[in-house]
């Protein structure tokens, strides 16, 4: 080809037309060109001849969210499990602020994400109509990248987002679409965006990793990021193994491995005092795709980094590098033989709780892990009660866990929505505690639509648990009337069962291992979404 | 008093008791003292020490909201009928973020309002833990003053937030709180905020318009802001009355009052082509409280502006200053008579819709004005369904209406929460469609737990009904599969009733006019929220 950028748009018909022949026709065609064809949308009037253009783009998924929130976690989890962005589709700056919690996860997790947010054609910007504000400010914090389209070079500002969003590491890249670009004619030729190139390890990272691991010194590696896929982390568990030394996985992750045969690593633990105990002694931390770790908040008198006094701190693979070769890298440069192999866990579920006794978010993790079928996706986001999924699910089939990575709730639904749709086939688990659950809910339509397979578990324990434990952290007391009336989700009970129902998804209500076990199971052997309300 | 700007911070015990000496009990003592004694809340762990300060405070009335979106449209509500700001408590930039969309209805109703947005610690900042965001930059976009608090001017600081809300015109005033500046010590003397001050309206634009009306030329008077109160409304009515002026308010409005006893203005229309048409022929536009008119979206091939060609325009108040003073001055200078009188609905709201028959947007509305008691506040969400309204209850009872000001969907049912409580023993009543209603749904939970005596009316058409004719402007034909996925909020329908039911508020579903009067009719009379799920 002697253009080997573009290639032609191929029939653009007049815009009254189906194709037609719009500048959103263009942004469409550029994104399907590249591979991205899922949108999770939630239009508006800006963006009705996007929506027309999606409308002559028959091989474009479209999943309506009734919430900008749920867009955006369903990006999230669809990227998590598909491993290519999804475009999503937003109304003006408030669209765009309704989804900005999520794209906040989502940055953190280094999720690959295309937004398209409508705005004002750009004459009409000045006029300062009721829906006007700054899109670019409230883009910019929760972006990694950001551009207004233009006239004209509306497929090369698509590719340009494209590779910001698919690059190494993965970023959240924002496309704010004037009105009058998306209404006006189609560019003459569609730009491919080039493909992701993964930064190589440098050796001398591999060759101090190396150095460190052989040292004697007490070493942590730190997995984060794609450090936490099967093979890396079965790599680092080889280096392990011939060394002594730890692993460790960045406290919330875009996504684990986990299960029979694969190697069992623990998560950093939330509260500061668990967390500087779970590396006390290190003497030397190696980053593998790990950030240092430091303090989810600041508490009074308490130390914001986590990295132990005179700990030296050594980076072996940034996240996006490539994690598989930077680790065989030393398990090359340390020689260690064939012989040398990881500890993988074992097929060993573990056993249904007794029926007996009081539904504890053990006992539910323990129903988790002795049912879980293999292939599972796992979403995370019972924050006080979730602790106890990990444990027992190490040894159940293997599965992926995907948590929240960056503290905004109200992402678990959207997310085992999105990733439902990005891993079909495979059986999703949402474990959502009630008070985040309440930020997303709408969520639940999406997967009555979309007719996902996602068991829901709602913990409900009506209150945000952990703002209680951070409020006897603060010294407070027992809390008063006021500190109850924010910190407790009671008066009235939140009835989850029919709440779901009103959105068109079945559900039961549980309050006994026993039933709980026996709802899980049977909602595991049901098509379409389902929510058990597990009452603790 | 010696020091007239201060007064003592009061009794200040030990950080473990009660009451206590945080930066956190500052704030709330400032607000308290400047009356701002409400406070819609959803905070997280950065704003512990806020709640502690909160929960030693019992004249602050704190209410849950489950989801930010809730808790900025009821801080919205209440300060637009109890005439004073709430403070809102957000938790870090995720909170701010999914509270920016009322926010942008809030700030373009003028609405005053105080939100206090923890962050981490300031040295914590710098560490990028998981929720870091820029909170400054998701702020500024939908505040009118934006500062981060500091150690030692936490009431100076608070009080010119104070200041900034409730000016003339009133405003959002966002105070970012670092953790470590509600935790620090309090400040040794509380600052009072000065009081508001209505700018005056000048004299040659009193005589500007005096002259307009006198030219003979057809002139509209176009009122917004709190123009559209009773008595400047009136006023307004009697200019109109003396000179053939006609009157129209502008498109959305922060609060109108209709009824019995009022100038029944009209509201200018949404749609470009009708709104064009209403101000055809217009010589003159005098601005009272409003802007010059602009289309809410840009067509092509439309005009943004909405001031007919060779129109002069003339600023007769800015919003924020002295209607009444205003329109008062104008008609003093045309020396009026007292006989002039403004033209007042009579009470004579219309009978009841036939029983038979299908249910209407119209026959809704029409049994609304039969029904509706006086004193009550009308929310009107109903973006499509709602223009029957305001026909329908122009003779009904005195009442006031609340508008979607900045057209970010989904205030309906918060903007109806807040507003309950802003004017406790009035009867609200919140006419909400589906798909905007679904945004905020979680606004019911409040309504339960707090009695709100609101009437939900949820016009059920399942779809974006205002998108289906978007897109059809925009020439696309009959919508496709996607355009269909999109704009449909069928497959499945979702069960109001049913979904209200989970979040604790009784409802019917009705689907006769007959059914629909009894319904409201019973809801009336009852204590509490209630659901009508209106199947049009």
């Amino acid at each position: 080809m002697d253009r080997p950028e573009t290639k032609d748009a191929g029939q653009r018909l007049s815009a009254e037309g189906k194709p037609g022949s719009t500048g959103a026709d263009t942004l469409c065609d550029t994104l399907l060109a590249a591979g991205v064809d899922t949108c999770f949308a939630n239009p508006g009037t800006s963006e009705m001849h996007f929506v027309a253009a999606l409308d002559r783009k028959p091989s474009m998924r479209c999943v309506l969210g009734l919430f900008e929130g749920v867009v955006t976690g369903a990006a999230d989890g669809y990227a998590r499990m598909a491993g290519k962005p999804a475009a999503t589709l937003l109304h003006t700056g408030p669209g765009l602020a309704n989804g900005l919690a999520n794209l906040h996860n989502a940055r953190r997790a280094r999720t690959p994400m295309i937004n398209v947010v409508g705005d004002h054609a750009g004459y009409h910007v000045a006029l300062d109509a009721p829906l006007t504000s700054d899109i670019d400010s409230l883009a910019r914090p929760m972006s990694n990248w950001v551009r207004r389209v233009s006239h004209g070079t509306v497929s090369r500002d698509t590719a340009d987002a494209i590779v910001a969003a698919r690059g190494e590491p993965g970023g959240i890249a924002t496309l704010i679409l004037p009105a009058d670009v998306a209404w006006g004619p189609s560019d003459a030729a569609l730009v491919t965006p080039a493909a992701p190139r993964r930064p190589r390890v440098p050796s001398e990272a591999v060759e101090a990793a190396a150095r460190a691991l052989r040292s004697g010194k007490k070493v942590l590696l730190l997995l984060g990021d794609s450090a936490l896929l099967s093979d890396p982390l079965e790599a680092a568990g080889r280096l392990a193994e011939a060394t002594g030394a730890r692993l460790m996985a960045e406290q919330s992750n875009r996504r684990i491995a986990r299960g029979a045969g694969r190697v069992d690593i623990p998560c950093r633990p939330y509260p500061v005092d668990l967390a500087l105990k779970a590396v006390e002694g290190v003497e030397v931390m190696i980053l593998v795709g790990a950030r240092a770790p430091v303090a989810f908040f600041a508490y009074p008198g308490k130390p914001g980094s986590l990295v132990p006094p005179g700990c030296e701190v050594l980076t072996l693979a940034e996240p996006g590098q490539d994690m598989l070769e930077a680790l065989e890298g030393v398990a090359s440069v340390l020689s260690l033989p064939a012989s040398v192999r990881a500890k993988l866990s074992p097929f060993s579920p573990p056993a249904l709780p007794e029926d007996e006794g009081a539904l504890t978010p053990r006992a539910i993790a323990q129903a988790v892990g002795a049912l879980l079928p293999e292939g599972a996706v796992i979403i995370n986001e019972a924050i006080t009660s979730g602790a106890e999924i990990a444990p027992m699910t190490a040894s159940a089939a293997p599965h992926d866990l995907l948590a929240l990575t960056g503290g905004a709730i109200g992402e678990g639904l959207p997310m085992a929505t999105g990733a439902a749709i990005g891993a079909p086939g495979r059986k999703v688990i949402a474990m959502q505690a009630d008070g985040s659950g309440m930020y997303t809910v709408q969520a639940l339509w999406t997967q009555a639509r979309e007719r996902l397979n996602i068991v829901n578990i709602i913990y409900a324990n009506r209150e945000y648990a952990i703002l209680r434990g951070e409020l006897a952290n603060v010294g407070a007391g027992a809390p008063g009337v006021n500190a109850t009336r924010m910190l407790d989700l009671g008066n009235p009970d939140i009835d989850w069962v029919t709440l779901a129902a009103g959105l068109g998804v079945e559900g039961t209500r549980v309050e006994t291992p026993k039933a709980f076990s026996a709802a899980l199971r049977a909602a595991l052997s049901r098509e379409g979404p389902f929510l058990i309300e597990a009452v603790i």
